[in-house]
């Protein structure tokens, strides 16, 4: 996704080999058009697969997986990571190992959100290790429903979680796809179908 | 907002004479399209108050949030509540307390995103007490920048956060002011106006 690419080459900061920071548009503030834009890239990507709901995770998941399920209309459910006062229902859960803070947390999502019928797109702003990703798509099976697909705004290609999760048959789509951030961000060379 | 009003007396739960639970649609499980009116009403409620910047928290202020930054056209950023690895910047933080909890919690936001000249919209999904706004509105100040007005989806009426912060001179604007939940849910009379 070209706007994407360009927004991360000007203002993105790579922090180390490892690390790229975002959060002027992606993760803390956030830029509304370009979360239109991408919501609008997921749901052509995903348009044949029938989706009926949009699986994310709290905070950052949100509003790209919120815009997605605006072009899709279905609803959106976002995962917690901690449990919530009110959340007294039937939960599914799921443990997600974070490598970088070497802790294992666990994410719940009402039962009730979750149907067998449905056809869920999970949505996240990175993927690294696919730990949070992994940990969606357990939770999806948990319910007897099915994953039709997986959006990652932007992919660390470098790190093992995108062959991980392809390697296990999901189609996973990334809107910008790093391949090293080794002396500034390169991308992994892709054709750029223009819609 | 008739909309929003119908959908908590359809969809909402009373758990308590204190606790209304929504989360089929604003806090666990989103409302996409209910999000989109959410956000123009209160584009139209803050149209005259030359908003620079919208502010919220995560999690559940940010699709409201993001969606009122989308009308008026403007960044929306959310404070964490936990410290990011990334978040390395110069922090803007405030005490949150948490009656329901008993506990205070740290939120905080980058320096860099909110500047003296801004005009900030906060928006939170939820007004009961009061210390999440005012939390928000803190960190405003200690930026220098203007609070131009409050926004909330839902508003407990009967608890002292709307009068407190309307005391203090603040423009708050609420979605749906519930007047009392006990034997379910009443609103506070108003005129609505229909755009």
């Amino acid at each position: 996704m070209k706007l994407l690419k360009e927004k991360i080459q000007s203002e993105g900061k790579v922090l180390s080999d490892q690390v790229l920071k975002v959060d002027s548009f992606l993760n803390h503030q956030i830029d509304p058009q370009l979360m239109v834009e991408i919501g609008k890239e997921f749901a052509n990507r995903f348009e044949a697969e029938q989706i009926t709901k949009v699986l994310t995770i709290e905070s950052s998941g949100i509003a790209p997986g919120l815009m997605a399920a605006l072009e899709l209309n279905v609803p959106v459910v976002f995962a917690r990571k901690r449990r919530s006062l009110t959340l007294i229902d039937d939960l599914l859960t799921a443990e997600v190992h974070s490598f970088t803070k070497n802790e294992t947390n666990q994410i719940s999502v009402s039962r009730k959100y979750l149907r067998e019928t449905d056809r869920v797109l999970i949505i996240d702003d990175f993927l690294a290790n696919g730990q949070a990703a992994l940990a969606l798509a357990e939770i999806v099976k948990e319910a007897g429903a099915t994953v039709s697909g997986i959006g990652i705004v932007i992919e660390k290609s470098f790190q093992p979680g995108g062959d991980l999760l392809r390697e296990k048959g999901f189609k996973v789509e990334s809107l910008a796809r790093i391949a090293s951030l080794a002396g500034g961000v390169s991308f992994v060379e892709e054709l750029e179908v223009v819609r």
